[in-house]
Order: C-alpha cells, then structure tokens, then sequence
C-alpha cells in the first residue's frame, strides 16, 4: 500500500479546517466549510473521519458518489462564501475527475465509508487517495483570520438553530469577532467579515 | 532601496502574532510574543509598526540596541514557552547578529525608530533590514491553534491586570478555549494548552 503524507499537506492531527468539494450522481459540484478530523493511535497510524449534517448537499452528494475532496486554503472569504452560497462554475476545476477549487494550496481526494448513524449527522471513516501539494508558503497568525472562522463556525450554528431567543448572546459575540477583525485582520478577513455580518443580520430577520 | 517582500516572509496586512527575538547591549538574547502591525496606504506602501509595553525586556533591549527579529511560526507552544518563560540558549542561533529561533519558518530583520511615547507602551517604527525564509509548508486551519493564541492574548493580559475580582470572567473565557483545544488540537496545541492552564492556575494564587 502506498502512504500518501498528509501532514505536509497540511491534514495534521485534530480537525483540520477545510472546504470540502463534491459532485453529485448528475455531475453538479458542491463546496462547503468542514473539518476532517485526524486521529492518531499508539503506534503513529492515522484515522481520517468526517461528519456530515443531515440535510447538506456534501451528505447527499458522499452518499451517491462515495468520494470528496478535501481542499486546503487560509483564504477567509472562501469559508464565507462556501458556508452561505454556491460557488460559481470558475471557482472549480478537476482533480481526479473530482471537483477541487482552483485558488487553494493543496487537494486530498478521499474515498468515505460510512461508519455511524447519528441523528443530526453522519460519521464517516475516510481513505486518501491522492495527494496535490499546489502552493506553498509562509504564513504568520492573524487573530483576524481566526475571528472569521469563529464567527463562520457561528453563524452556521445559528442557521441550524432557528429560536430568536437563542440570537441575542450570538449577536454579541459576533461583535467580538467583528472587533478582533477590525483591529487585526488584513483585508480580505475584512471583507469576509463584511460578508458574514450582512447574512447574519439578513438571516436573522 | 532594495525591497523586501515581507508577504512571501509572512508579515501580509493586518497584525501578524509573530514571536520577536531581541538582545541585549550585553548581549543576552531575549524572545517575546508581539504582533507586528502592518498597514497598507492607498498607493500600495506598507508600513510596519510595533506597540512594546512598558517594563518588558524586548523594550528595553528595543531602546538599547535599535534592532529586533519577528520569527514567522504556528508553533502554539513556542507562542507560550515565550509568554511566560526565559528560552534557554539552545533555542537560539543568530541572523545577522540578531538572535533569532531555530525552528521557526521565517526570520526578519527590523530596525526601529521611536514613533509615540504612551502610558502604557512605546510605539516604534520598523524598517525591514533583512529576510530569510527557512521552510514553506502547507497547514490547514486548526481552531485549537487559534484558540491557545486567543488564551495567550487572555493570560498575558491578566498577568498584567492584578484586580483579583477580575479573574472570574477570563477563567470561564479560558475554560471555552480549553475545550476547542481539546476538541480541535493536535498534540502541540494540547501540550501548550497544558502549559497555560498551569500558568493561570499559578499566576492567580
């Protein structure tokens, strides 16, 4: 068996945040925020597995397919824009006749086996089957890029929940979020953010 | 003037938390978590700040020597190793003259120049002098990295705050970054997050 290196493409242990892209059976493709979670036993072997929510078009799509791809990226406005919205036919091209997207740094096509039946998800056990190393850089942290994806990991959250009680203490700490962007976030953590509030206030009416 | 691409270094628009080496006029090497502040105006320059705190070592060799290093890292237990502890000799090599870390992916050089004088912090002008870039890698999202940067940003603060009746509050606030830690990390993020704990739960003796 071949062993394909994950870690240098960025999959290490935890959960890796990633946008997965999929297809379905007719061949529309799919891009949606999510986290492969990496597992590692005693002996260093790793575990890759996926939940998928009930009701998502990535759930629908592994159901008929059987694949996905993983696909590495810093960009805060992809995770904006995969959360709420299609993405438009440019923003793919193919990797092993899956759709990947063009603009991130790496492509991991995994096989899924279907492992447990939850009622709000489904857990899957996943097989890399190919590796695409397409960037590599040198990135400082920025408490701004972190901010979005807390905020995104909220408003998706919110989304799912549809009580109005429940959105008062959301609301405040979306503004921190907001506020962490505003102090330390370059600018396209300024325009996700941007985007996020105008969905979460839209969202909310 | 030659330019140097501070971007491909991993110093991009915004704050990047990036861990600065000094040293002293003596020549004792010194490392510090600090954001470096990067602006961009509407012709495109960039101009790179810092804000250093008062009764802090990497001011005070600031002042003594005019130079400091921002080692580029996603190492979380570096970022609390230098929040709270004096790094022993071997961690260090020398860029240029300057102590820089080891294992770090990027180092640059920056001269500095006094800007603003406040209660709390001196606020220096850098100028970059020169850039080495060590490794590229690729890394995907980890919210238990964003989150041990988050409880460092808390625990640093409070360290500096000594009002007891304020310690309530950011224990519960570091109680939800152990969790994404815990749920989210790899075994760097769960190895700093132990370190903090320990740190915090001393520090509010």
């Amino acid at each position: 068996m071949r062993m394909l290196d994950l870690e240098a493409a960025g999959i290490g242990e935890g959960i890796s945040e990633v946008i997965v892209t999929t297809k379905s059976a007719a061949g529309m493709p799919n891009a949606a925020p999510i986290g492969i979670i990496t597992t590692v036993d005693d002996d260093g072997a790793r575990t890759h597995q996926v939940k998928l929510y009930r009701g998502s078009q990535t759930l629908a799509n592994v159901l008929e397919t059987g694949t996905l791809a993983a696909n590495v990226t810093t960009d805060a406005v992809l995770f904006v824009e995969t959360a709420f919205d299609d993405l438009s036919a440019e923003y793919f091209t193919e990797f092993f006749g899956i759709p990947v997207l063009r603009k991130t740094t790496a492509w991991i096509i995994f096989t899924s086996e279907l492992v447990e039946e939850k009622e709000v998800y489904l857990r899957f056990q996943l097989c890399p089957q190919a590796v695409k190393i397409n960037r590599k850089e040198v990135k400082a942290i920025n408490r701004g890029l972190n901010a979005v994806i807390e905020a995104t990991v909220l408003a998706t959250r919110l989304r799912i929940s549809t009580e109005k009680r429940e959105r008062e203490e959301p609301r405040k700490e979306l503004e921190r979020y907001a506020a962490i962007v505003a102090k330390c976030g370059g600018w396209r953590e300024r325009e996700a953010m941007g985007m996020l509030k105008e969905k979460f206030l839209h969202g909310a009416e």
